[in-house]
């Protein structure tokens, strides 16, 4: 379950603001600088970076707001030819990375899904945003980002705001998750809050269902949804993948696929959509033996993790390595703390900057109750440090609901070498008497009692043989209730059992591709003047595993024989499997290059003879001369890993146009 | 626009049947069989191979009802672990045979599309089936399925059927996709067919539209829908694909992703669902020059072709030369025919029997009034002829009803080498007189008028100054109406044009992926007696290309040293990009030959020694020896096609256990 709840993060960070120098490239000093708050001259500054970033993507065709042509839909975007490709490495260096490496079972489900399935994972009944609606023309918003806008606003601009009244507002951003429906329309009547686009007056927040829903079959009588994420698909074939793992444990499935939500009022550009690519695992364990075989592999890694304990006393995250995090107990488990060291590598691999990426865990008050620890990857972005991994311990909670629901077991099975002596506790009701005591309401005080754990029943055995009677908690009920010796039995019998059968713990990385591919996008953008010195050109920075194309053609001038050399070339290219472009325009070669540095392509070959061309690396633009017929296998070499620029910058004459 | 009527194709193949003798490896012979028609027993033959193909498919998880532990949901399905493989594999190769060959630009649109789309494209308001309902019940289901199963059984069950009746159920099911709603109800009425289910009456059919309907955002004021199909994301993207490629034509786009349709009743398994990937290229040309620069590259290839005139005149499919068929005006143009020989290529490469593979042109009756022209690659299974891939000359319509609904011009542009002198019709509607004559409908009037081709208004230029006045049909009146000379000129004026604009036309080759790769189950399994002679072993012959996994990892026994050698070649085909399965259990080697056979697993890796193992081959069961630092180098060369195992088998020691 991947919660994308990037408002809580990113505020944190507002409210410990980094360096934010990483930003600014392209901006120019501000001259009203000197008379704004610094939050603010900040806030300008991010704003300015994204939306170089962003032009460029939009021209570029990295990606299009989608219907565009009918005016678009919020939060719903088309990838274009570059952004596709660069979404096809990242997705398939995520099963290279993942899938084949830990030899995971990957599966496929529908994104169609019946309210059953959903009702049981717990979407139906809880997955809500709360909404406020302008009263007079009915336009709805979300209540807490009407509420934190207020309050940002005035953090930002008020420059005569009290020490007072600045405390407050901090204290509400900070908790702006933890706000009931009740207390967040407290505040927002309190502040006079009102509709942005017409200052009508607002309803009382309400929970507002993120999900779509739609209808299965002609009759109207199998209500669906789209799923608002992939993991409920493998959860429910657990059993299956259980049996074609050949009944072993640990083993991992994985899912790559569309995910639906219905935000409210989606802002955010990509960050926050309707519908999106989710790339999912599920790793199920043994609870009783979290170890990880491969744990040695990633424990000498060190990277930014922001514990929860620092969170809380204020400090930032510090370097830790992997290995001694676990050992000292502030990772929770070898397991999950071999995917957060995996999920760095992925990400930094990709081209994400580590100094820029954080593994932050969830405050108590974030984690869901079953969960065992949590921890998400978040990325820093000119939106602030955004949830972009989600890498849970979610004990058994997920099997267990789904087995409750559709009554199929969904357990794994310990043989034991030989029987073993059990002793098991038997928890016997006397139904009569539990009837005549809470007429109507024994069910729940039977359920109750016989959910008791072994501790609080031996307890619970002895009071009653000491005292006679005890009180005892019903929560179906919500108080308590007094149980008489003659109401129930408690004992133990000792038992020879086979086989331990268990429920599998699940812990589950949950990769928001979307949100990874817009940040590698910031990351990777800088800007650098160009021949004349006056303009700036734009270049992604891409690794050859994310650019969109590997290289260029270009024949130097519009000649048929260059021509000729430069198709030769794209077939080879082709055969060995690079994407090219190849432009055969007469615009200048500098003007040439500026575009291909726009999309991230990291080399480019230029046909300038009939016997050797010349290759131009993106970053550096140096330039090496190479023949015809190498100059395919060069490009794989380097593009794929197997060489790196300077190895080939040896081997090969350089060349200075 | 993937149509998806197999029904009508199928139904083809009944009355003109094939050999069926393909479909028969594990059937036993019927005792039965001399006293039940023929076409009877073939369909029982067909449902007994598929029952085998089915059972094996299921069993090792190439695929699972969807939602299984709650029932399921008709019409859904899990692609498992191998099923996953496969279908990432035929993505991964038509992006290499497609789109980077052809160097198409890819994109990746939304499922959820607003309905303004889908009522431009026309979806909203034709893409419906005929549904009719159990009176008591409520139960729908499809009229054209009612009818079909009653002709068949009449047809393959009823022995004391007459020669005329035959005739009339024969013919119902020729014209079946032709019967209007009113005459499915009156046939339906006359044979007296009833719920399958409660024998209860039915009503009159109605019309239900296919669509998933939802609604996008909170306020339930955006209607919309899950996409149908992938190809109009791509239409409403055309300007800035275009722009993207430079301003030129031809180009293609390229989209893989989800589509939606509700069907009223699934049936056929895998072949018709409620939710499939869908592959889809539209390649945008002039229409004036359909010529393609590649055909040459298939214009001798040879396959079934069943055009338009053989199927009226109730011939067979017969191999024709593509090159032939483009040159006899059989095939509407090059770029229709480069795009069938690829397609032929593709499937042919991927292992569908050429033999039962065929080409069909749609029949004048089926083919969309625009198109120009229509192929269908269909792909003979237990179910009949399925559509798998419709290759269609859709002409300008989908730009142009997204021009008319967008009022965004969707248009291709050419420079003349130097401005034209060209003479434009020009017509002037006087509009008082119009009026006058025309009161409240001039509006359609003048329309209709200013709509009228060169042709036509010089036709009526000539009738006017001879007779003065002319009779003249305005269809939005439905009805003529007189037109006098005072009412309109009509003139020719020379204009100099310095570029022509046109709507580009679009060839579209459209991909149900799921399709294809149940049709390629079909077309990759056999069955083999095992050694003890008695039981049958299934096997799916896939090429490496295909197959989900390319090699498993077996120590020959269990022992420390054989499992340690089998991760060391684990680790090293991880580290060489091949997917492997290793299995350390103690079963007997052949039963874990066996089991991968089974996943159609091409080479097995043995290990029997600590400097040596085996390689062996799936279909001939031979055996080499390879030492094992060579062995994962051997396996990629095989299973990527560098050499064959025809090669391998000359280089290296054979082994025979």
């Amino acid at each position: 379950m991947f919660l994308f709840s990037p408002q809580a993060q990113q505020l944190r960070s507002l409210l410990n603001p980094k360096k934010l120098s990483s930003f600014i490239h392209t901006h120019k000093h501000n001259r009203m600088a000197a008379a704004i708050p610094a939050a603010a001259q900040d806030a300008q500054n991010r704003e300015a970076f994204r939306q170089a970033v962003v032009n460029t993507l939009e021209r570029r065709l990295f990606y299009i707001p989608s219907f565009k042509i009918y005016r678009g839909v919020a939060g719903l975007f088309d990838y274009g030819p570059p952004g596709c490709a660069v979404k096809a490495n990242v997705l398939a260096f995520w099963r290279q990375h993942f899938v084949l490496e830990e030899n995971m079972l990957e599966v496929d489900c529908p994104s169609v899904t019946p309210e059953i399935v959903l009702k049981a994972s717990g979407h139906v009944d809880k997955f809500t945003d709360l909404m406020v609606k302008d009263e007079k023309t009915g336009t709805c918003y979300r209540a807490d980002h009407l509420l934190k806008d207020f309050c940002k606003e005035k953090l930002e601009r008020d420059a005569n705001l009290t020490e007072e009244k600045g405390a407050e507002y901090r204290h509400i951003l900070a908790v702006l998750d933890d706000l009931s429906p009740e207390q967040l329309g407290a505040k927002i009547k309190e502040y006079g809050i009102t509709a942005p686009d017409t200052k009508n007056p607002l309803s009382d927040p309400y929970p507002f269902n993120l999900m779509f829903q739609t209808s299965i079959g002609p009759s109207g009588l199998i209500p669906g949804y789209m799923r608002p994420e992939t993991a409920q698909g493998i959860f429910v074939n657990f059993k299956d993948l259980y049996y074609y793992n050949g009944s072993k444990l640990p083993f991992a499935a994985a899912q790559i696929g569309q995910a639906f939500r219905n935000e409210i009022s989606p802002r955010q550009g990509l960050l926050r959509v309707r519908e999106f690519t989710l790339a999912e695992i599920e790793h199920f364990v043994d609870p009783e033996d979290k170890s990880h075989p491969k744990f040695s592999e990633v424990a000498s890694l060190e990277f930014l993790m922001f514990p929860r304990e620092d969170q809380v006393s204020g400090q930032s995250a510090r370097k830790i390595v992997i290995g001694e995090a676990v050992a000292e107990g502030i990772v929770n488990n070898e397991t999950l703390g071999y995917f957060i060291g995996r999920v760095y590598l992925f990400l930094t691999q990709l081209g994400i900057d580590k100094d820029r990426l954080r593994f932050r865990q969830h405050l108590a008050n974030e984690m869901a109750h079953y969960a065992a620890d949590c921890w998400d990857a978040e990325i820093e972005s000119s939106y602030g440090w955004i949830e972009c991994v989600g890498i849970a311990d979610r004990s058994a909670y997920d099997l267990r609901a789904h087995m409750d629901k559709s009554g199929v077991a969904l357990v794994a099975h310990e043989k034991y070498a030989e029987p073993k002596e059990v002793e098991k506790l038997v928890i016997t009701p006397i139904k009569k008497e539990l009837g005549l005591a809470f007429k109507g309401k024994q069910k729940m005080v039977v359920e109750a009692l016989e959910a008791m754990g072994e501790k609080e029943a031996m307890e619970m055995k002895a009071a009653l043989e000491s005292k006679g009677e005890v009180d005892f908690r019903v929560c179906t009920l919500e108080k308590d209730v007094t149980i008489k010796m003659n109401m129930l039995t408690i004992s133990k019998e000792k038992k020879k059992e086979h086989q331990r059968v268990f429920i599998p713990s699940v812990i589950e990385p949950s990769f928001g591709i979307g949100r990874i591919i817009y940040c590698l996008y910031e990351h990777s953008f800088y800007t650098r003047p160009g021949r004349d010195g006056d303009e700036q050109l734009n270049v992604f920075r891409f690794p050859p595993l994310v650019a969109p194309i590997k290289c260029t053609v270009f024949p130097l001038v519009q000649n048929q024989q260059y021509e000729e050399i430069a198709k030769l070339i794209a077939k080879s290219l082709t055969a060995v499997g690079i994407s090219y472009k190849i432009d055969i325009t007469g615009t200048s070669i500098g003007k040439r290059y500026a575009r291909t540095d726009e999309l991230g392509v990291p080399l480019a070959i230029t046909v300038d003879s009939t016997t050797s061309v010349t290759i131009r690396e993106r970053d550096s633009k140096k330039q090496i001369r190479v023949s015809i017929e190498e100059v395919s296998s060069v490009v794989k070499e380097v593009t794929e890993g197997l060489s790196t620029w300077n190895d080939v910058l040896w081997k090969y004459p350089t060349h200075s146009s």
